[in-house]
């Protein structure tokens, strides 16, 4: 366990671990490493109201479950350092809920601090503190869990961004699970997707997974099936935004079709998932509200138009696996394998304690 | 039937049917539409020498199984009026052949040249003309019995691009089904993939159906899965690059997982194929050899780095599509629906007249 009670104590921790945090709080400032402009520089950026918070959310210069709500955690904070009442509160906290309505992290965690009917700088504190250390060790939970799954001389495919950044700092979900496989003596590779159309894989997983020398492979979105289907890979670990308890996910798009390739080929889909994304409250992926991002993070790839003029564009942020697709879940209370509901049911008793 | 007998006839009767041509020859130039150029600039580049031909099929100037072809056949005649002896045309032909070692289509029109075993420029000339003139019908007649599998209201996703400038310029294969079933009265809308690393989804199919006013929403690769699950698609329809009589389909690296994704939302998926990607002589697609491309392709966009440094990646530009997950091919001679064998064979009566 973490024994921290305050901001200083947590931020010593967090040094201590070595961890490399996607966002801290300093001086009554949000500090927030700038994704947008990784892998070339490293920049944590000051947000000073929840109003930057949301706005840094949207322009996706933080994202990632763990770390949306993290930052939101810290929102709600420096909110309360600023003397807001309950609805004040409450009005910043829907504020940066509205950024992204398909993760559920963000809602779960404003909830949590709301839920605590208090305006008192400290209290938050307190509790923002013990979130954020629980979700550190959380994240060292679904490392030691999921590198049990993975063997040595794997090759791992992964989507998106699960790692480091996208958590607390720690390891994520999947760059914990790579670096505890390494630590526990296995020889193993992954194989990233760019992950089109913000480039998540090019830019950040594979960039962390170099930075620990964890052999990496860049691929296009496209090529998952060719390697899937080549036997060249021997396990899939992704991450997820939101899982229900039918074992739906929602994650980010293009996860179905490698989950639907991984199937066909008989490899073990792995879904890594933190308490915050876990949503026993909705029945059915088809009852996720997919968010649809600008239509010019198509058309235009680094600010350079790509499509001919007058051609319309459509991104849909997340795509929805059904479970039945899914080997097993990592979680940091063990691996869940179907049938999911009752699995998650006993690994968490209460909708309170999960959602 | 297109009655002409010589280039200057052949070009006559392809602008008369308004095409818009990948390549053509006049005054002993190969004229190459410059692909990489697009949707941007239209420009056509000289080509004189077969050492051009290979290099710009290298450097993806010209791309499709049609085009790749005709722009061969052409460099046949150049260097027959060269003087070349049978040993040089040989030699000519081996070195366009080496260029794309999956693509069978340069091969099929190569080796129909050297058979007549002749190095007279006049008896080449005829015969590249008639090569040309049968894929223009052959594409007219795609268009025709593709056009007959797309329902008025069909929203109809395709991957990469084999359309006009795939082809030898009246339709390819996909574009001309699409121009077809609207000439027949029929409201359709189409879903382009952008199609990592190249972007010919982005840059040219999507340019082409905006260039004729059909609909078309551009989509990052990786989405194709949320769309054929969330059933805003009725239709997949893309191209090939090679297809074995069991229905195994060689094509744009990605069109494998969308072939599950259709598969798994009961979405008919449609193949067309012209007669030169017709391959009856590989049993299996596992016996396909898939070409790796320079890995830069995936690290660098537009020549900008987008991976960090140190960060290695693989392209294969292909994946193998099982027949299983075929539901019809789209072919001159008819739409041919499983068994394939036994349609390919009956449609295609000698392995001669196919390959």
């Amino acid at each position: 366990m973490l024994t921290v009670r305050t901001i200083s104590e947590l931020n010593q921790a967090m040094a201590d671990m070595g961890i490399l945090a996607p966002v801290y709080y300093s001086e009554e400032t949000i500090w927030l490493l700038d994704q947008v402009l990784l892998p070339f520089r490293e920049e944590y950026i000051p947000l000073r109201t929840t109003a930057d918070v949301a706005r840094a959310i949207v322009e996706m210069r933080t994202r990632g479950a763990g770390a949306i709500a993290a930052t939101a955690a810290y929102g709600m904070l420096e909110r309360a350092h600023q003397g807001a009442s309950m609805e004040e509160l409450e009005a910043a906290g829907a504020e940066m809920v509205a950024t992204r309505p398909t993760a559920s992290s963000i809602g779960w965690t404003v909830n949590r601090i709301l839920a605590l009917r208090t305006t008192d700088p400290e209290a938050i504190e307190a509790a923002v503190v013990s979130f954020i250390a629980a979700k550190i060790m959380a994240e060292v939970e679904i490392a030691r869990i999921g590198a049990s799954l993975v063997d040595d001389g794997d090759t791992v495919l992964t989507h998106c961004h699960a790692g480091t950044i996208a958590g607390v700092g720690y390891g994520g979900i999947t760059f914990g699970v790579f670096r505890q496989a390494v630590a526990d003596g296995k020889d193993i590779r992954v194989i990233a997707t760019e992950t089109r159309p913000y480039l998540q894989g090019a830019r950040i997983t594979a960039w962390e997974l170099t930075k620990v020398n964890i052999p990496v492979t860049l691929i296009t979105d496209n090529a998952a099936g060719y390697f899937l289907s080549t036997r060249a890979v021997q396990k899939v670990v992704v991450g997820a935004d939101r899982v229900l308890l039918n074992g739906d996910v929602a994650n980010k798009v293009g996860t179905y079709m490698i989950a639907l390739a991984a199937a066909a080929n008989g490899v073990p889909f792995y879904v890594g998932v933190g308490r915050a994304g876990l949503d026993f409250a909705t029945a059915r992926g088809a009852d996720i509200a997919v968010e649809m991002r600008d239509s010019r993070e198509v058309t235009d790839i680094g600010g350079r138009r790509i499509a001919a003029s007058g051609v319309e564009a459509m991104y849909p942020a997340f795509d929805i696996t059904p479970g039945g697709l899914v080997s097993a879940f990592i979680t940091e209370r063990g691996v869940i394998r179907p049938p999911f509901a009752e699995g998650f049911r006993e690994k968490y008793t209460t909708v309170e304690e999960s959602n």
